[in-house]
């Protein structure tokens, strides 16, 4: 996928016109949208500034930067919500743009245990499933204000 | 879990005692394990040397010598075996003790757009498709050898 085609770039290039309830904070190094799986409340993509595909094509300086805002934002996501575990997951094999998956995981999930891809993978191919994964338990404008607050106030 | 059930725990206790097909290396902040499932060639864990269970509960210092530790094993699995991407996960669901997954994605994977995860939940579940999944094209010797040669080179 070239950055021509590449939907991370294309929000990053007009970043006014990603839903106020998607678009959470500009960090140095990244941005950071609001997940689609908000079953996970809290979910975060942190993305990187530049359409890069492996952390081995950063200089050091860059990929630590990159590596501070992804703990900052964690540290929001654990201080807002308090999950039992918080879940880090850097893939890109749909789309390679530098990203990580911030997924917290609640002592209430029957699958607490699991990579949330097992369920996910069932959400994906089931419409009530998927509505469920999606909305969560908050509407998404209070979690991303409560996220907002809490990466403003450190 | 505390640190006295912690099997990551009773293997740091007693590195002599972990099988040479598994342990890789040991770099100054982790320990790096070939990984169960060399379907993925290369998978490595990368366990951090103390029972801490979240990345918050690192000081700066720690956090970003443990990262650096990761990306050293990353860069050592491209340069040996040339995956089209490679996978980073800390998840801990089961055993929270600090441990990076690196997954080597390869291109002859026909599920290479998926986290490995729902292939795994499934080879857990049928003896035929796990053992594929753990024995990989390679013995884990030769790719512990190879990984080994190329961290010590850098």
């Amino acid at each position: 996928m070239t950055a021509a085609a590449c939907p991370f770039c294309e929000q990053l290039a007009d970043l006014k016109a990603v839903p106020a309830d998607e678009l959470v904070a500009e960090l140095p190094h990244s941005i950071v949208l609001l997940g689609r799986w908000q079953y996970y409340r809290g979910y975060c993509v942190v993305v990187y500034r530049r359409h890069v595909t492996e952390l081995s094509q950063l200089d050091d300086a860059a990929r630590r930067g990159y590596f501070d805002d992804m703990c900052h934002v964690a540290g929001a996501i654990e201080d807002c919500f308090q999950p039992r575990k918080l879940n880090y997951e850097l893939l890109g094999n749909q789309c390679p743009h530098l990203h990580w998956h911030i997924f917290p995981r609640y002592a209430e999930d029957p699958e607490r245990l699991q990579p949330v891809w097992v369920a996910l993978d069932r959400a994906e191919a089931n419409l009530a499933c998927r509505d469920m994964f999606q909305s969560g338990p908050c509407p998404r404008k209070e979690t991303v204000a409560a996220l907002r607050k809490e990466l403003l106030a450190h």
